[in-house]
């Protein structure tokens, strides 16, 4: 399998992670992110979204970080990381989501403005990445993890912009069980960070 | 199963569609949108986010409506409308992301502004409905649904908003294929409409 990467991608990250943590046999293909080159042929033609990480398995082409995951989880990781019950699947999803949404126009759109110059509303992804870290915050208060008291691909997909949050100017400072779950999240046996995240 | 619901919401009306499809047993709950019943408890307590749909069944409280698709359709609609095997299961989840994050920012945030007087960035809206459109015909063109060559939980998820672009603002005229995919999921036995799509 070859993953399209940018190490400095948080999207890309939660695949290595997932990678490292399952030891699905993933390529590392660096693109030219600064170049264009995921705008360009043939990465634009593989996600007509203009976006990385993208995943070619033989005849296989996946855009979208989460989808990605979903695909290694059920090749790769078995049914601790992603479950298929109605039940289980549905409480991973909802992160998933979550990770689509909140956490994408949060604290990653924050992360963007401050570290690569985007022209987002900074202002509103200050607001997104607030109302998330207080509502993840209160969630793990009483739990280890986001869903099914074990790790699962949620608690990935959900890690590297929360992780990398101060580098949009969002502090986790008054987040203390945030703090204890990315903690917990660097201590899985096989973790490996980014710029960004040691 | 209840499903706590507003009439005018897009992502409501995902859920209802998907149960008048394949018979799911689901008890509409109006919410008092107006009167911010959404922000209070009890709601507030199953959905820290504020939204709706939020679904009940039992014990099982969900948020986000792709969630709850994944959850009625592995109760309810069977490996027709949600494969579990790796592939076809992420190729929906593209789906289900870009439904959380391109359909949501584009065409609904569009219509929230123009239709509810939020204040969010519209150009932002439309730059964002202009791409996934475009991406949306292209993909249409040489398809019927969006995956696995059926309709999935994919196209219910991106359907209603795109449907209501047009209350956004945002014409359909220049998406031929979009137009047809629209008419195709319309002619599904048991569809049901909502307000702005008859």
């Amino acid at each position: 399998m070859k993953l399209y990467d940018l190490s400095l991608s948080g999207n890309c990250h939660k695949v290595r992670l997932f990678a490292a943590l399952t030891g699905a046999p993933v390529e590392i293909v660096p693109v030219d992110f600064l170049g264009g080159e995921h705008k360009s042929e043939p990465l634009i033609g593989m996600n007509p979204f203009g976006e990385i990480p993208v995943l070619v398995d033989g005849d296989v082409v996946l855009r979208d970080s989460q989808a990605i995951l979903v695909y290694l989880a059920r090749k790769h990781g078995g049914d601790a990381w992603l479950p298929t019950a109605a039940e289980p699947l549905a409480r991973v999803m909802q992160w998933l989501s979550t990770a689509a949404n909140n956490v994408q126009h949060g604290p990653a759109d924050a992360r963007l403005i401050d570290k690569f110059g985007y022209a987002l509303d900074k202002a509103h992804a200050l607001r997104v990445s607030a109302q998330l870290l207080a509502i993840l915050d209160a969630h793990l208060a009483t739990r280890d993890w986001l869903e099914l008291g074990r790790p699962t691909i949620a608690d990935i997909a959900v890690f590297p912009y929360v992780a990398l949050a101060p580098e949009g100017g969002v502090s986790l400072e008054p987040w203390p069980n945030v703090r204890a779950w990315i903690g917990r999240i660097k201590a899985l046996p096989g973790f490996v960070g980014m710029p960004g995240i040691e």
